[in-house]
């Protein structure tokens, strides 16, 4: 049986190639794909700053959903027909952080979609263990939310948000706003930094208090709306010099700061405001299991109403349409590939 | 009655002056002081680095011990005649951080001997809230050293360090030397980086593991040590940009880093390792009361051995002759000044 798969071949291009399907290998899963939504990181892919990594003939993609089609050999606990995401983490299992119980973060992490073919094709086969089932009466389309929802609810766990506390977002991305959506939902106050009226438009259709920090103070807003006591959770998800000026200078008293964001240059930050008003800092990375199933549960419940959130939803066919239309249009936050036209939702 | 006291004038001087006591107010605790260590920030203040602060007719010092020689009124929890040491904090009651019970990092704390007079002086008044009475018998050198002990204890406690953890602390001066120890005496396997050849010879004399960071790649030799972890627990002690890039390269997933140095500047800092590793880093800042209490118990118990650390004694009128030594002598970790020449220890 053939399928479409569309290859990152350099230069911001992709090739679709119709290719043999391959059978499951033992302890893996075939995945038919529905939907597959573009991340952050297959932008830098299309950009070019991956290459090292993903090579110039790769099937990137894993934000996504799908029905099981086929499994292999060994493979007991899912079964054919049922509704999945897939969580696309393949760890080592001996390094240090896997010893630690760490395997999200282990030193050899294989991430699925770049350091092996991912899921922009119509069928992908996966190890069994990366794999959630989903409700029954799932919307396909929503699902494909899934992993950056996981890693929204991962980013607020690390930082644990508590009921009540004033939590700041700075960069209103897709991550920035589910981050925001999902410290919400765990009964925080939430306000958003960002500079893009776009996203700061859909921030309050959101209902979310929302700063232009080209416009104000953003540090000033956030104490004067907190009796002078600052931001309990800031979320640096900028990836800017201005975003960690802002993170340090918004702090409460032992405030917690979570690094989500990935700075390729290393910033300048003000330690002596971590060691005044003795801040803590927490790094986050993907995500664990409990997060995915946490994903799942916010977004089968539509609790987020990530729905605003999808702004095209595109064939494979038009994948670089996809690409540039993200890198161009600052009106757009998630575009998903339909890789099975005859999904319905 | 008169007593002798130490009068910071600005321009790395000292006056002796001779001035009539006080007697306590209400609320308040006179203590015959008997010795006062010379801290980091009394040397900062001997630079002129705080004169805005201190203004230029300031008693300084609060590394104290010595004997309640009065009692103002309402004061009924300690009396005359207790040896005691001072936890030097006066905060205000009402600020954010107070409010939310992180007192010791008030908004608007006042720092006894900094924003009021200290204990370079025979007797010293203080409020009664700030004194911890010390058990009979004890050292009243050594409990000079309560102090920064207890800044010691307050590190190892906001970095959690738990027996077995693998820990590197940054810069072996008093503070960086005393958190090696409490972090050894909470069970933990403790190496010391510095560059300072005595600082190194005394970290071996106590039976620490010291690199000479000019010398070795201290993160290659700590990942030799571990297995390829790194450190659990990383104390940035040197308030360098070498410390900095050292704390994040050589912590292992996971880990904890406590920031006790105090950046004047902001330093680079290398947040995508925050993100892979899921680093965590604290600040640290003075001690709460139990950390006095865990001090006292320490000292007292003489668990640590911190005769070592004490490199000279002096008489109060040698003041000047202390501190310049301090700035001069690579080989002086702490010098005491004797205020009550009586005193026996």
């Amino acid at each position: 049986m053939t399928i479409d798969a569309a290859y990152y071949c350099g230069n911001k291009t992709f090739r679709v190639e119709t290719v043999e399907a391959q059978p499951p290998a033992a302890g893996e899963v075939q995945i038919d794909v529905a939907y597959c939504g573009i991340c952050g990181t297959d932008l830098h892919v299309y950009l070019g700053h991956m290459d090292a990594r993903v090579g110039d003939h790769r099937v990137i993609g894993h934000e996504m959903s799908g029905t099981i089609a086929a499994v292999g050999d060994g493979v007991t606990d899912v079964s054919v027909g049922q509704t999945v995401v897939v969580r696309p983490l393949d760890h080592c299992g001996v390094c240090p952080a896997c010893k630690a119980g760490h395997i999200h973060i282990c030193h050899n992490l294989k991430f699925l979609g770049l350091d092996t073919d991912g899921a922009f094709q119509g069928k992908w086969n996966v190890p069994a263990h990366t794999v959630h089932v989903l409700p029954d009466g799932t919307r396909l389309d929503h699902a494909a939310l899934v992993e950056p929802i996981s890693v929204a609810c991962h980013d607020v766990r690390r930082a644990r948000v508590a009921k009540g506390d004033d939590v700041l977002v700075i960069g209103g991305g897709p991550i920035g706003m589910l981050v925001a959506l999902v410290a919400r939902q765990a009964g925080a106050n939430v306000s958003i930094s960002e500079i893009n009226e776009n996203r700061i438009a859909l921030a309050r259709e959101y209902g979310l208090t929302a700063y232009n920090a080209r416009d104000v103070d953003v540090a000033a807003e956030v104490n004067k709306a907190t009796g002078d006591k600052g931001a309990d959770v800031v979320f640096e998800v900028s990836g800017t010099q201005p975003g960690v000026d802002l993170m340090t200078e918004v702090a409460a008293t032992r405030a917690r700061i979570c690094m989500v964001a990935i700075h390729a240059q290393k910033p300048q930050i003000d330690l002596f405001r971590f060691f005044w008003r003795e801040l803590e800092m927490v790094g986050a990375r993907v995500y664990e299991a409990a997060d995915y199933e946490q994903a799942i549960e916010l977004m089968s419940s539509n609790a987020l109403g990530v729905e605003r959130l999808i702004t095209d939803v595109k064939a494979l066919s038009d994948i670089g349409d996809a690409f540039r239309g993200l890198t161009e249009n600052p009106a757009s936050m998630k575009t998903l590939i339909n890789l099975n036209p005859e999904t319905v939702n």
